[in-house]
């Protein structure tokens, strides 16, 4: 076989044999096939699109292409939960506890945050003495004695992806439905999720603009999901604003530690409850969406959803008296209001730009070695739909430098105040196969 | 500038700029571009195509990549030529000293021969004595003094062609129109050219297998050739079978000899004529075609064609006398006849194939450091339309080994007898601009 020809059948729109795309994806691996080839054969890809059955394929081959984890020894439906990435998305820190509570085992490898998104390993470190490096053998042992473990990505899951998606960053060749659905299931595939919930993030601040292009996306992932054997539901879910009201750190673990004590953001905890009736009904604790919410709710009500999560510090030797007082978390020295200078309706806040606007004040890392300012971030006073009174603030901005005025101009143009209400969606869509 | 934008411009159908084309050029030439991102570029133009201008500033970029050929020290107007290549195509050698009869400068670098088709180079080397390597001075003089030389490529011509072209063959982008119109085009430009005479192969051997691709390609570089200020007239010509009746070095030199002394095969001298008197009216020389067939026709019977090659050899060391006996041409040992095995009319011969047999018998290279046996060939006895008797010679196989039974059925295999009688076309349309 030789990749030329490879290459020539996918542009000329032709279907890719198992084969075809196992010898490429090995070939690219191993390095006997070289960058040039493999960004042509990118290109060719996005322009003559790929078949369900040559992305499942793929998807498999990449997955074979490292190392994969195994959590056989833990009892249960492993359900992982993806999020397409987005600002302020504090859901991972809210949900992996709440379903822990409820018996759902839950053994997450998460990442750190790159450019105006946020990782949920760099939230957890905001937690003093929280470490995220753990064996193998003990990652298995915590979630088979507290349902619950997140770590960091460790080992080599995914190779072939890792190459390709550095490459197609530079040839052009992200923005392919076929490979970007690839890659996000071969990830969650390769860290041994048995089922898997994905919250597919449209609008302003995701990579997916619009409804149309977010649904050809999920609809590609759960389609993934039937052709390998893992039952797989995809939410459509808003991020035309940040999800809740924080913006970094140690910002949103506090948030989180709210939400779990249900007095979080009504936009957060509806989004957590959505995502999570569905981990509860793949888990099978419940038979219907519905009855699964009651029981998340309970277990928030009750307080077993906070003390899963005390636990789980407690477990990977994190501070867990920040849950009852969250001033032991990471605090920024200063603390600026930015006012509103009309009276209104908040209709529009541009959530991309706020999370730049966070990475500038530390919160995030412009290159892979930045280090993160742990206290530093935003908190909105005001969401979209909400009424504003000239002088009110709009956001509150988490600083370690008394003056901000670089960002200033940035944050006003991340916010339209209209005299108009309009009330967002949340939840868009739900896709299940 | 970056790249990735470049790329990602083409890729959505926009026009790219002098600049960013330039940009491209510059950057992979000198390595600060790599290979996987021009590729990337490659496969965009592909799917989306170039505008005329963007395939005029391709060219210019491309020409300004390496050295450039200054011809300014010969008089006259030098007229060039170029064909898109072919089986057994010896046009080179016989149009080169029969315009140069007219006074018409003929200043001209040729390459060799891979694969299939062969080079002038390698034919004028089958002259003992014959030397490709001259100093640009010499070259200068020789055509100042004589109308006429013809000597190996040397220089750094057009090396970002070179690099893109490599890497193309290995990326599925070798097909793409703007790309092979405009890496011809900066070849003959970089070479010194003032006007271009493109003689544009169509049929099975040809590298444009159909009339509309060869003729959107023709259409391409007489475009360029417009807008960057060369004269350029395309020619569309068969090679739906082989060129003349010789496919191998010496056999197509005798054959050059007697078509340049009026005896040769009608196509071959036809379609000398047609293009000769297209680089004719380009020279000034004459104001009509009809009238540049006229002074060629003559320049044959009287003779003055058949010198000028002479005192060409002359020049370069070759040795002159072959022109009166061809037998001093290197000889194969063995000659050995393949009989019709059936009566009728030859309907095809595929010369692409015919092509790949002269190179099995060591005619031609299959890869760049094979050594050439410039004695073997093949030399049609039947063309297309003749009409053929059982045991007839159809083909004349010129052999160094005694044994030639594993061409035979390859042979075979090329040529169509069939009860009908037809007739080729040779010319099948002229562009001019």
């Amino acid at each position: 076989m030789r990749m030329v020809d490879v290459i020539s059948k996918k542009r000329d729109g032709q279907v890719l044999s198992k084969e075809e795309i196992q010898f490429f994806v090995t070939g690219y691996t191993n390095e006997q096939i070289p960058d040039y080839q493999a960004s042509a054969l990118a290109m060719a890809i996005f322009f003559q699109g790929m078949t369900a059955q040559e992305t499942a394929d793929l998807t498999l081959a990449m997955v074979d292409s490292g190392e994969k984890i195994d959590l056989s020894e833990i009892a249960g439906i492993k359900v992982d939960k993806h999020s397409t990435g987005g600002v302020g998305d504090t859901t991972t820190l809210v949900l992996a506890p709440l379903v822990a509570a409820l018996g759902i085992p839950v053994a997450k490898m998460s990442g750190r945050g790159l450019g105006h998104t946020g990782g949920t390993i760099d939230k957890l470190e905001s937690i003093a003495g929280f470490h995220v490096e753990v064996s193998k053998e003990e990652f298995i042992t915590l979630v088979n004695q507290n349902q619950l473990s997140v770590v960091a990505q460790s080992g080599n899951l995914t190779p072939a992806d890792k190459k390709m998606y550095a490459l197609r960053d530079v040839t052009g060749t992200v923005n392919s439905i076929p490979m970007i659905a690839s890659s996000i299931m071969s990830k969650k595939i390769a860290a041994g999720a048995d089922a898997i919930v994905l919250d597919v993030k449209v609008g302003a601040g995701a990579f997916m603009k619009t409804k149309e292009e977010a649904k050809q996306l999920a609809e590609t992932m759960v389609t993934i999901g039937s052709k390998v054997g893992r039952k797989t539901v995809a939410v459509l879910s808003d991020m035309s604003q940040p999800l809740g009201n924080a913006i970094g750190n140690a910002l949103e673990v506090k948030e989180a530690i709210d939400t779990l004590k249900g007095q979080g953001p009504k936009d957060l905890t509806e989004l957590v409850l959505t995502l999570g009736s569905q981990m509860v009904v793949l888990s099978n604790k419940a038979d219907t969406v519905e009855k699964a919410r009651v029981m998340l709710q309970q277990a928030i009500q009750s307080g077993a959803a906070i003390e899963k999560f005390k636990t789980f510090l407690d477990n990977q030797g994190g501070d867990s008296s920040v849950v009852d007082d969250p001033t032991k978390l990471p605090q920024a020295a200063f603390k600026i209001e930015i006012p509103a200078l009309q009276n209104g309706f908040v209709s529009e806040i541009v959530a991309h730009d706020l999370g730049t606007v966070a990475m500038m004040l530390g919160a995030g890392r412009a290159t892979k070695n930045d280090v993160i300012d742990l206290g530093v971030g935003l908190v909105l006073n005001k969401k979209v739909g909400d009424p504003v009174a000239k002088g009110e603030s709009l956001i509150t901005v988490y600083s370690n430098e008394e003056k901000v005025d670089a960002i200033i101009h940035k944050l006003y143009s991340c916010f339209t105040i209209s005299e108009q209400q309009n009330h967002p969606t949340l939840i868009h869509e739900l896709l299940l196969k």
